[in-house]
């Protein structure tokens, strides 16, 4: 069965350029001038792009579908995530396996498949959540890198939730990581600064929304970056920075990359949309997550380093907590859940605030919408558009605007973070595998249609 | 009289957004929400701008109108050259007077004004060509300041066309100019290398055009712009560099931006879109310039340069030679005069293989071919969207497409450096000072309709 | 009184010179051309320094006497401690005062006072250790200070012994430190690193000394350093690194010091001297200090650190537990006393093994031993021989040689680390505020002649 | 027939050390503790260095002997200046062949052989000073090179003496130079800047010898170091820069060192211990050398440069032009002989300053007086005390003090410009491939007992 996505403008890697793409099954098969490909394929099925972008459908390395906290379920399980992820122009995605204290890896990662692979609808893969290391569960990495995680999720902070891994962990597992060329995702802040600002400022009667951040300064996100830096330098064990907002993270990153370390960095959607005049609002709760929301000229630094490469990817850091869900910790931020929904957003926000405001060109925009998240977590044929690639592409409309409200989302999440913002460059269709599976935001596909991915070793971009 | 621009995407300083420009007599009164300035101005000239990009007019820093070879004239001059400029989204240029050995710098300005004011159809300034450094030309620098000429054209080659000044007169023309605050602008080459290449490859009998860029061998360039530079620390003077094309020479230049010294870097539309290929086509001796045209890894280089801020704008260094008049020098390419025009073309070609191939958004764009250029060299009131600045705009149709040629050109010029590319981003409306003055190609003007502009000192964007 | 050091080669800030001391009072009066003063103080009390070094008297800012261990308490108090420092040429140092758990600062200094007041016998200052940071302990800084402690001292190890201050009392510190021009002094070494390594080397049976250094890797103290290097540009407070010997640290420091960041580092006498082969010895477990002994190569980098200026001093870490108190933690290294004396040793090792063996100039040595210790420390008037500085001197006799052994040191301490070694550049004489108070090793002086400093603000050498 | 220096210091590759050396023939056979060489070799002759520094002899990879000026010869030939070179413990040179312009490199190396080799009293090489470099000439760089001809001095300046290379010819000659691992050794100055400064100078009457260092500022020199790197850096030709003064230019040779470019520097022993100062006094044309000297802030940070490794070596850039000659060109310093003596004074004026007056240890001292010139310039088998080497030592007295007055030279040249310093580390015995051949400034020898080296390929010390 040939599909042909004709008239587009589609974004490879040597630039934007009128071509057809051309595909056959679930990979691209060919890139053929403008009309050419309509004209030789008279049977195939035919995806009009004319006035669109055509670019590789996105990769989110860091999303959380299926969470619970106090009683609350996300919004999102790995069915209806999946399609909030389809309709955002997202065919591939990074969830986590949780290793219980006490427990083992395996089985973590056998728990959380059996929860995905049933109803996903996507590609995904799992990062494996380490909070227990130790000789047996060091002993399992090998397995692990033979099922497909390449990468180990560790928390510097959440004593409280059994989340942290003090460094005696964080170094031997990195040790023991690197023999096996794998690599570390690391939620970077420093607990013992959060812990003591956070107690002093509860005991102070200081509960507002915007403690949340005060009780965060960025010394507890710069520590903890540059921490982890030393620990690759001494171990060789690569590391991705999840969610940076601290600029001045940037230049440590920076540097470990000059240095050739195996060091790269994201930044997430909400943090290049949204400042700590958020926590200000009447709902200012919603917008509690961790690292905080910065200020202004924080984030113009952020898109510098989005501009000029010292930040390598764009990711959601998706939490579907309701707003209900935000609002059960009321009235102290240190009881409201942390994290929102990005997944779908993730695609027109990146677009209107980078391309569509002018910020960044389409090859960057691509790079860290698809290409460097694929190639750095190791998902082989994804993010370019280059025949005998996957063909997950994903059909953009520069024009068309639209004003985001809690509607937006595929789920009733009760809030959208971006409510009122005049956004473009939304998804028209999803190519997933050589379907079009979204249209129109409609799901033209079923349940369970997706696949656990295993991941490859990290091919990281050059600093 | 009030003119407007109505929905179109405008670039300001903050982004490019929607918005209505007002305008009043020459000047910008006024950014609104679409349709606004319309529903309150029904008197107004309205130009609809749906569809398109609203942009502050191009300036371009680096311009040969009017100047002749072996009894050959430039196809333009400052009449005709200015339609071209203007037809190219550009209303204000520098061009350039020449002091003659042995005589007086403020002579040179008084006899090119005098051959520009009559007929010149845009804004332009002057740079002076130092060539005769003297206890009394120096004298003469705070009046060339007085009547707005703050920077100084020094040539390290040409030394058969009396243009080369040596390290002992630059050395004191720049520590002079430092004491008036003004910069010097620079062809960076080393004539001895240079001489002394083209000599043995002439002797040789290698006088194919291709021979042209192998006697110019990148450290040509690179050690007058580390030269250039070291003058630079010593003497306070600042230092644009014309037409960098060897990109290790960008790393020197940032060097010394992030010493904070008060350097600048232009690269040149040629640079971009061409490489030393086109030196081995049957017509390679029209693609004689100098520097000369380089490889593709290293126009990669350059493309990096203007992506990351290393360069700092893309001037035209316009020379409308004739295809006739380039043929002269056959058949050796040391005696073909040098030059290509650009003027016109830089929009397109910027537009095309920047914003539309997707390397730069669209504020790095402005920036590169308006902002900086204007602020560099001290166009008060140019080069951004803002209330009170002047109100010169290029309005740009992002979508239409045409393939160049040699009918492209204003100018009968008889052949187009860029002939078969297919390019975008043309201006359909270009205002000046308060009046479309071109529309759809169409002069709407009046030759001598153009202005000399008095220049402030150098306003230089941060490394 | 007038005293006379005459003949011998003096180390000023200009140079070693040949000139004659004259000392009035407790201060340097005067530097005369030799002989000269002789010849014009009949008087006086004259020293013979002919065929010496005159250098200005040591200060050590890393000194523990009177400290207990087991029942075992260390051989030296303030009274014998500091005649051995005295032999070995250094009239100043710097001990600890302990703030305990749930305890006053000020009331660990009061404490510390008492025991040494009585006694001591030469110039002492007090660091604070800080072990308890909390809205009461932070109140009484501007107390320390106006009593003359600028300096807290910090370990980020040790919590079995109730000394470590974790992350969150180590910023708010350091908060507070900087807002009162304070500093603190930093044990650097990362405990969760520390305590995995060893508590899985001590169940795997692992418990020779070697095994004290390879459960104590490089990255222990580089991560530590850098963690407060980043809370020092955090805070602003200034930070030295005490005994630092991975030299990998040293270019953190570097790039610190680089970067205007109010930070210096030491090394000590036995990381110059020793090597981790000393663990391999019958009497390794002598050798047990932390951080740990490194390897050749290593010790190759601190010289070269030491050369170049990337260490700004060496101190002793004296601490004197005898040979019978090292050997009661036996069998295994995790239980045995850390730290063994250098105090006196100071003076030959680094002569020898600087000065004497050709590594460094005398400026550097004088810099290293006594100047960059007065001045980093605060101590006013003192570290340079300068007319107006106190008195303090030192008589080095840079010809004999002399045999190290356990009866080397002034105290009975049972061994000596440096046992067998051949060294020069011991003390003649050693002169403490204008009085010989040693000669050839003989104490003249009485216990409690001593004084304590108040001590000012830190003044660092430019990096 | 043995030697054995016997009870000295011996400054060794690992640290200076009390030790005999033994000396079989020409080599050093032995190193033995002290008295053990003696007790064992009854028959040998004994040098008694107790209380002296034994140290590699001294390498002197920059002087001028027999030149000429206005019909005067300067004081030395290879004969007595080889005299004057071992009086002051340095036992190997390089002086310079010079091929005229129009000529052969090959006959100047032969001319200058003959003139040299009659009476030579040491171990001499020869630099080859291009003067014309085409392609007869470049064809010539084998056979240099297979003549032990290792590397060629460029001038960038003395145009009027027919010396000065332009660029065309030094890139030319230093990409020939590469491919047969040939180096460059740099007199560094932009003769525009000098040409240009000086004839204004004496133009205006300004012709006193201060105004010898006016009309050389320091970006003179600057600027032509910076150049050659560039084209060390694009023809891969290692350059070693002569007499570097201007301190700013140390951070040229760091960078280009520390990117791993084949670049070394050397300063001279004039400007260690010389100021500009020296040209106001009443003999200040005795002074005028290129380039200049400086003043004591400068030379402050070449101390520095020495110190921390910015510099690689002290050369004398030998010329004895009598007082005589040197007052020929008297009243202007634009006629005044350049250079002034050193050879014999580079010792003690390298010890006083660097090692007495305490600025550097013996270590060094002596990378700076023989390791790193002989490495640097291809002197197989010397530079260090190591069984295998050459016996070429220098015994230094470090005690005894001379004040310096024009006798002090071997020659008689009317003047000393170090007169009245007090000087000490003269050289009590010279050895030369294992024979005494200078006893207390008595040379014991006979000319022509030295031999031309054919030197090896750059062996240049790490950054």
């Amino acid at each position: 069965m040939t599909l042909i996505v004709t008239g587009g403008k589609v974004v490879t890697p040597e630039g934007a350029r009128h071509l057809d793409v051309v595909v056959e099954g679930e990979k691209i098969a060919a890139l053929l001038p403008p009309g050419e490909a309509v004209r030789n394929h008279a049977a195939a099925e035919i995806v009009d792009a004319r006035g669109k972008l055509v670019i590789p459908a996105g990769v989110d390395p860091h999303v959380h579908l299926l969470v619970g906290f106090m009683g609350q379920r996300s919004v999102y399980d790995f069915g209806s995530g999946g399609i909030a992820a389809l309709r955002g122009g997202t065919t591939a995605i990074v969830d986590f396996a949780l290793q219980r204290r006490g427990g083992s890896m395996l089985k973590g990662l056998a728990h959380r498949r059996k929860q995905a692979d049933a109803n996903v609808t996507l590609d995904y893969g799992l990062h494996l959540i380490a909070t227990d290391v130790n000789e047996a569960t060091l002993a399992e990495l090998p397995q692990l890198r033979a099922q497909g995680v390449t990468t180990l999720k560790v928390y510097t902070v959440y004593e409280e939730d059994g989340l942290k891994l003090e460094d005696g962990q964080l170094h031997a597992l990195m040790a023991e990581a690197a023999r096996h060329d794998m690599s570390i995702v690391l939620h970077a802040e420093n607990a013992g600064i959060v812990e003591r600002l956070r107690s002093e400022a509860v005991a102070a009667g200081h509960t507002e929304p915007r403690w949340h951040a005060l009780t965060r300064p960025p010394i507890v996100e710069i520590e903890a970056v540059g921490r982890a830096i030393a620990f690759s330098r001494a171990t060789g064990c690569g590391v991705h920075i999840f969610h940076l907002v601290a600029a001045d993270a940037i230049a440590l990153v920076e540097a470990a990359r000059a240095e050739g370390l195996p060091v790269t960095a994201e930044t997430c959607t909400h943090y290049l949309a949204l400042t700590d005049e958020a926590l200000e609002r009447e709902n200012g709760h919603e917008y509690i997550l961790s690292p905080p929301l910065r200020d202004r000229a924080n984030q113009d630094r952020l898109w510098q380093g989005i501009v000029e490469k010292g930040l390598q990817l764009v990711a959601s850091d998706e939490v579907s907590y309701s707003a209900k869900a935000k609002a059960l910790g009321l009235p102290s931020f240190a009881d409201v859940a942390n994290g929102i929904t990005g997944i779908e957003a993730r695609l027109p926000v990146l677009f209107t605030l980078g391309v569509d405001q002018g910020r960044i060109g389409l090859q960057r925009f691509v790079e860290l919408f698809s290409t460097w998240p694929a190639e750095i977590f190791g998902f082989a044929g994804k993010g370019r558009i280059v025949p005998g690639y996957d063909a997950d592409l994903a059909i953009i409309d520069p024009v068309t605007r639209r004003t985001m409200s809690p509607a937006s989302d595929y789920g009733d999440i009760g809030y959208n973070p971006y409510s009122g913002m005049d956004l473009t460059g939304f998804a028209t269709e999803t190519i997933y595998r050589g379907k079009v599976v979204v249209r129109d935001g409609v799901f033209l596909g079923q349940e369970g249609q997706g696949r656990f991915v295993a991941r490859a070793s990290a091919k990281r971009p050059a600093p």
